[in-house]
């Protein structure tokens, strides 16, 4: 489904968008760092945001535009995050929308802009501006990997993806970046992801889908419990694809629903699998709980013990430590009802350890990819979580980023 | 107040109290691995115990046995968790009681257990019989210092301290063993701590006493934000300083309270200091909330979070870490109300960065204890959370610690 043209593609992929990223200056390493992704013509915006209270200037700007319902453009930086920036911040944050609006000859209402890097730093405007100016020259449909690689910080790589869904008897595509490695945790996005889509679609039906799948896709991730103050998912949808708008949640909607999830899918478990330092990665399914939201804590409880995580990093199936972070997860569970599974083989059964056979784990535990599988054995719910192990390479990232 | 000789004295500081601690060959090093606490006489007991619904059998026999409201002894070991380990381990829990209360001349519902160490595992049975054998025969006045090293598994050293106080004219003693370094964090004690006095006292005082102070300091205390199956605190008064007996809330009672509160607070802040891979101890102390619960809720939010963990750790002052988990600690907050200190040095005021002298916040980083000063300008209410960093060290020992 995800083939590698379509990574090249990226958010260029989708008919009537462009991209590019270049060298701005404002990354010390002297990395891309200023990415604009532009559409031909006006597109319907959805967007779900941090609910850090200490929300970063670009996301209080941005969540204006969004509020619209129509964008054209959305300018991101990396190095720089623009958070506890107070007013300052702000005029910076619009300035960005000003700069490429004049570029870009949209309305300045029509920007979105990201931020993500240093926290408490003003932005460099002189060298945002010629950023913006020189993006802008650049755009082009190959420029989704640059834009890409612009907006990364920590990431050991950038996320993207690309594909298409026929609706109503017409190609749509979809494409997206999205950035993501520290500060990774639930409730929000918890990173930038940015996603076009030539599909036409009412704003409401794309608000309210990118609202519920972000449920369940980005906000399933755990890298280190921390939440931004930078995150955002936008999707812009310009109807290029020339598909009898969908207006309603008919079987149009389901497809690009289903289409849509997917790729939000597909970025959240990329995320997930290269958080800071990670070398595993990991997949918390939890069910038989009474509802969703119960699954979803017993998995973060888990996804977030930097016991459990470190046992992993070390390969060791210390399944005492799995049932432990159940146990004081806050959600009621039985240990007698309980089953866990790493991969396939049941290592805690009934309030007690299993019998397994050590080879077979010890091939599970070795793998770069493990599934730890929690029954409850209490309901009919379930919930997914993806994390990853947390390393001597995650301290040396954070313990040696300084400001 | 806590000197090195009472240091020596610990549990057997208090009158009628002796201790011991031997090797039985439960922890695979050969190290001391049993303690016995004994009171040559009937004693009130009160105890405080995890919330984690996956509790170990001795939580679930010693609650019976404070429960009853006396007790004579305690029995611990170091090296198997006795977690995990189905009606098999509640039997072995059992029996401890059952050997020690034979060996002591008591009623075994007069004698706690606890253990600590690998999660799944049973109780060597045989080994723990004679260890107890053992540890009863070389109970003495001198003998805390060996219990306090029977009961410590990750820990660097064991943590104790011994004090007096004046009460009704009586000198009331108090000592103190306790462990705890790694699967620590609110919502119970979190490690092993047991303590003895000579006060008299009436149990339900003692209970109460005990239930309120843990909130304001074993409570208060996060490693890692994993709770663990066995955590405990055990206070035995067994009236031996001949004070008339606590029995309201007048100054005898406040004298005792106070004085707990400080032994309390003293090893609360030990267990953070020698977390698991500690190079720094980390007093986070939130003042101007609305309530305790929000004061701390914002201090264990900035606790728990790995990124500003590792941040003190490289000794860098990245306060957008701090205010960035204060933001998202669920806890109302508005950022142009909130200071944050590092120190005595604001680093973050109303929004913004503050300019700072970077020679002097060098030397604060640089310290072993470091303030993390948190005012959020909203009501009256202070709450101190202590913790520890997070380093290359506690990776290392919880990857390498196998099952």
């Amino acid at each position: 489904m995800f083939s590698e043209q379509h990574k090249l593609a990226g958010v260029a992929h989708p008919l009537g968008f462009t991209a590019a990223g270049v060298r701005a200056g404002i990354k010390k390493s002297g990395n891309l760092d200023v990415a604009v992704i532009y559409s031909d013509r006006p597109a319907a915006v959805a967007g779900v945001f941090t609910k850090n209270q200490v929300a970063a200037a670009p996301i209080r700007v941005s969540k204006v535009i969004v509020g619209t319902g129509n964008a054209r453009a959305i300018v991101a930086n990396a190095g720089c995050a623009n958070a506890c920036t107070g007013e300052q911040g702000l005029r910076d944050a619009e300035k960005m929308c000003e700069i490429a609006a004049h570029e870009l000859n949209c309305h300045d209402n029509e920007v979105i802009v990201a931020s993500t890097g240093v926290i408490g730093v003003h932005l460099p405007m002189d060298k945002m501006e010629s950023g913006i100016k020189a993006a802008v020259k650049e755009l082009s449909r190959d420029g989704s990997v640059n834009a890409g690689n612009a907006i990364i910080t920590t990431d050991t790589y950038s996320k993207t993806c690309a594909t298409e869904v026929e609706i109503g008897g017409k190609e749509v595509r979809f494409g997206v970046i999205a950035k993501g490695s520290g500060m990774i945790r639930p409730d929000m996005a918890t990173m930038l992801c940015f996603i076009t889509t030539d599909a036409s679609i009412d704003q409401k039906l794309l608000q309210t889908a990118l609202s519920e799948i972000n449920e369940v896709t980005f906000n399933m991730i755990s890298v280190d419990g921390d939440m931004s103050t930078n995150d955002m998912v936008v999707v812009l949808a310009n109807g290029a694809a020339d598909n009898k708008k969908i207006v309603d949640k008919g079987e149009d909607y389901q497809k690009f629903y289903d289409t849509l999830k997917s790729v939000c899918t597909e970025l959240s478990k990329r995320i997930a699998a290269d958080g800071e330092g990670a070398s595993k990665f990991l997949t918390v399914h939890v069910h038989g709980a009474e509802s969703f939201v119960d699954a979803k804590r017993v998995g973060m409880s888990v996804a977030n013990s930097p016991l459990v995580k470190t046992a992993f990093f070390g390969e060791d199936p210390n399944w005492g430590r799995v049932i432990c972070a159940v146990g004081y997860s806050g959600v009621k569970m039985s240990p007698e009802k309980t089953i866990v599974k790493f991969g396939d083989i049941p290592v805690y059964a009934h309030s007690v350890g299993a019998e397994y056979d050590a080879d077979a784990l010890k091939k599970v535990m070795a793998a770069h990819d493990i599934v730890i599988d929690i029954d409850l054995g209490e309901g009919d719910s379930e919930a997914t979580v993806w994390t990853c192990d947390l390393s001597y390479e995650y301290v040396k990232i954070n313990g040696e980023y300084h400001t």
